[in-house]
């Protein structure tokens, strides 16, 4: 076996389309943000299914099946005058340095076969404390690119995120960019407790801005009302005696 | 050195051969259920040793000699209609992500060498305490697996096991039916604290309602009596003071 | 992609050229030394980039644009006399043992194309305690190398550093005097708990007596002397209660 | 670079050479007694150095100098009429599972360039507690090799270690074995606190008694009688307070 392997799924077409990545990370932002446009487009297209060895060695079972460790990319045909969209997802990082290297280089070339020549790497920056109005921050490779993003309401903030930008994201920001591309990472300020539905609708405001679509927003409003209910309950519990333990807040949802 | 290396022990045609796979896990009950198994099945023959530089560096004394980590496999001619076996067990897992996936796609080579459609990855899913009738629980890849199964006693439970399954089963289950194999995981209930023989039993139990051989219980039963009694203790001491330390629990057997 | 890759950022010829290196260490004492040399040589030029899967896997931020984990290499045309100089330094070092090995590989290789057949590897020593006038600590591979180098005040003692030296530096001298080259570490004595400027620049001193070129020390000097502030304010802290935590002492600056 | 590298120092012609392996483990004890053999047979030639990207990356500072981690195998004519020897070690073991079968490898592929059909590994074995006459056991692959070694004093012990023998001991028993050779672990016990020259010494006493050849054990057996200072004082310390740390107990020597 290769170390990470391609399946074709689906052969298509894109126009200039622009790849978007959502993997776990701090607040699930990103996953949760290209999640809820895999389900408001409701015409996107599973292309490709990435393997590795570098996964966790698992299955993970969902309705009753079993599916193998992997990341999916989704075509996305928008309708409307904006850019077709690539959409990577999945339930896990790589669980090594080179590991993620590797990902990252395939991920890049899968998307330069489509035609990529712009990314968005989508996550969250903690704050270490829940946000009403969650900022959604930037990072780019070259100061031309600030313009564009801060226009549509990206905020960027000298040396910050302290301590970079770690995993495939910033491996798709860094590594895109010294391929040419147009990369960003666009992250939604989040408490880094718990999952954060508002946080990723932010993220996708940014975007819908960005790239001319427009989705409906629902379904993460629901969540965000749950999320909510959720963190009262947990500044009570933390008011009345000790703090729950890290299992309990991590990633409620 | 190869990664990874073929010993070939012995050769010989098995007739619509099913895999079934019993390595070192949660209560040992799928490393139990086939070493029963090859006791049981007098005639069965050694056929394979794989070798691997992922397993742990060691060599293990058993009967005054030592042997390079290994894992074997054995080949069985069942008496009666049922189909022939293909026995896979060994005393260590994999210790690398990366080991896991090499070691599990050399197992999956060796099966179809010989001609295996079908598997089954036996295991165990930890329940926390002692269970008196264990029910075992089914994983596959796609729902018309589901219904032969269950009609052979294994149950269904929406999204269990929890967390997936981990290590050689889960990828044996999920790379066996990326091949095309028909591909499944039977997991014996548990507590997780014990090795459990009336666990490994009871998958046998299946077992031969599916594949259609026959076999004696005693020795399994003689075991799962002594675990009974290691049982009592531990819940006496548990009652009385402390609880034994994780190390007395472990797999005591 | 390759596991290092190595990008030209721009051809240049040097004469007899040294190669200095300053990676992350203890009190960053290397780091500085090169950092400072190379604000000191206003046209140094960068020359390569290298890239490393053994890297850690992200993303740094600074001055508003994110930029791959990587090292740099600088070429120095000295004024004067003394031998032309390769500045190597960077961020991160390797985060595997076998990506140390390789890196270091790959830093000679491209030492040895630039006619470098001399090094020196900077560091620290920890000493456990802040040092007023640290000595700057030799180890070399051959003996004839000692008097050459203490004539320019380099201590030699036995056995020291105890426990050898581990990195790119260990790497640099050993795999270096394998190669043929004339290859030495210089390391200043430190505390091990603060960065260390002072330490930095007599280690440069050492370099300018043997390497016959000139800087200035304003800069470190200012920082040596922010240094002693935070280090006294340590010392009090120290007498009033408990010891500030790790995280505090680590690095400061 | 190769991951592992070779270096060719010595040509040398032996007959009917011995592969003796003591690198770092249990006590030292496999360790003491090759450098124990290394002084008494002063026409000792150094013949391979071995260098591998497993290895610590570092250097070690011994009398003055650096040197880069190895592993060094010396060539030894015996006077009289037993085999020769080829005598392997050095100050670290591989620091991963990968890097252990492979290095073993290698070592076996060096030891049938000279000609080797039988080794001997060496080692402790630990009891827990200080012991004044060490037995040595001993570890096979094939049952037929045992007679000859228990004329020679070792003992063999059901299913003792148990846990194996893990490390490149283990390997060259079972990876030697598996090439053929006529391979064995010989273990000295040992209480696994402190760094054991008597233990050494007994099994080179019964080395001597299979290999017929003569050494003297006047440094052994004075290192022997510090250890046993040392050893009491610990004694002491423990019965007036608490334990010393395990930092204090390791390797003291």
């Amino acid at each position: 076996m290769d170390d990470i392997e391609i399946e074709a799924v689906e052969e298509t077409t894109l126009s200039d389309p622009v790849l978007i990545e959502g993997l776990p990370g701090v607040g699930n932002v990103g996953k949760l943000a290209v999640e809820h446009l895999l389900e408001e487009f409701e015409d996107a297209t599973l292309v490709k299914r990435v393997y590795a060895d570098c996964f966790p060695p698992q299955v993970t079972i969902e309705d009753g099946t079993a599916e193998l460790t992997h990341v999916e990319l989704h075509a996305v045909e928008t309708p409307g005058e904006g850019p077709d969209l690539l959409l990577l997802t999945g339930d896990h990082q790589a669980q090594s340095n080179e590991g993620h290297y590797h990902l990252t280089d395939v991920f890049l070339d899968i998307a330069e076969e489509f035609g990529v020549e712009r990314l968005f790497a989508l996550g969250g920056v903690p704050t270490g404390e829940l946000v009403d109005e969650p900022a959604v921050l930037g990072a780019v490779a070259n100061e031309s690119q600030v313009e564009t993003l801060e226009d549509a309401g990206v905020e960027f903030r000298d040396d910050e995120p302290a301590g970079g930008i770690v995993g495939v994201s910033g491996l798709l920001l860094g590594m895109g960019s010294r391929r040419g591309l147009d990369a960003a990472c666009l992250m939604g300020e989040t408490s880094g407790y718990l999952v954060d539905p508002h946080s990723a609708q932010v993220v996708i405001e940014v975007l819908q801005e960005l790239l001319s679509f427009e989705v409906g927003f629902e379904a993460l409003e629901e969540r965000a009302d749950e999320m909510k209910e959720v963190a009262q309950k947990i500044q009570e519990m933390q008011q009345q005696q000790s703090l729950p333990s890290d299992d309990d807040l991590r990633y409620i949802g």
